[in-house]
């Protein structure tokens, strides 16, 4: 891109690296960027080495945190004895903005996926396997209803029953607002299954 | 955002200021930069600063450089006797990605609109109309084919033709692979006014 100047071709080289953010998206991203003033540039670009300095796994939930211990482990009013396990922190934060969890969490970083050679060893499984000990109720199976997905609730399903903890898998089924006539049919058979007296 | 810490928050705010950007994607951007490795990280925050420190305005088309004069003004082998007018620097790249193109350019950084109270003094015209001494041989109005654009067109055409110029416009028309069936009555009727002798 010898039209543009050096620092502008490598500022859109940067952005184009970024997931969902091609040559086009990367060039306008880079033309905000330079439309804004030099204050807010310093204060973004610091706000990208800042969020990444300081960034480790919290010592409970191994959610990605900037204190020992995550907000969440912390707040003291929330159930400890429920643990709902999620693929990543942001499937976390998705259940977080539903205000109906009160409980903690713990974050797997990935799924099980013997097609990408990713067996339980390459998610954070022992860690939660530490944290079941007796006092833990019951155990929220939240991964995502991919295959890899399934693979990883049914493998931790396994492996905690032995142990006598309650394990539960959040509902599949027809999203709310959903159209039966567009949705496919293997979740059309989990909502059957799935089904809850009236 | 209290369940992220405080510094993955702010990461996600100054993401999705970004055009385009909402906070979901903010979100998905912010855990691709703080998977990415501190090296990495570094260089893009600094990407982002330098492309903005040492950015200015062209000399003479005006265009965003680091250079007193861009690459493009500063090559002796293009044909400054013509002058393309483009509404900024992305118009201004996609041209030169056609490969077609040997004139220099004049980037206006904005159209005139009444309606946002856009006046002639508002984007870089005077610059403009100070190139154009008596060597000029023609002038390639460029800016979009939008209400904007094409008023903008009008406008800089009535002004140059004063001073004897030949002025251009670029064509409208049916896109290369288009179908003329899905294709607004305006552009066909542009198309058919600007039809070519074969």
């Amino acid at each position: 891109m010898e039209f543009y100047s050096n620092n502008i071709s490598r500022l859109i080289e940067n952005l184009s690296v970024l997931p969902g953010v091609g040559t086009k998206t990367a060039q306008r991203l880079a033309f905000h960027i330079l439309s804004m003033s030099d204050e807010q540039v310093e204060k973004f670009a610091s706000a990208i080495v800042n969020a990444k300095k300081g960034i480790h796994f919290c010592n409970e939930c191994l959610t990605l945190t900037d204190s020992d211990i995550c907000p969440i482990c912390a707040n003291k009013e929330r159930d400890h004895k429920t643990i709902m396990v999620v693929e990543n922190t942001r499937d976390l934060a998705a259940y977080e903005k539903t205000g109906e969890y009160n409980g903690v969490y713990h974050v797997l970083h990935g799924t099980i996926s013997p097609m990408l050679g990713r067996g339980p060893d390459d998610i954070k499984l022992k860690e939660l396997i530490q944290r079941l000990h007796g006092d833990i109720q019951e155990l929220i199976i939240a991964t995502n209803s991919s295959v890899e997905g399934e693979a990883t609730a049914m493998y931790i399903s396994k492996l905690v029953k032995q142990a006598g903890i309650k394990v539960t898998r959040i509902a599949s089924g027809v999203p709310v607002g959903g159209d039966l006539e567009y949705i496919d049919e293997v979740t059309l058979s989990y909502a059957l299954k799935g089904r809850i007296e009236l």
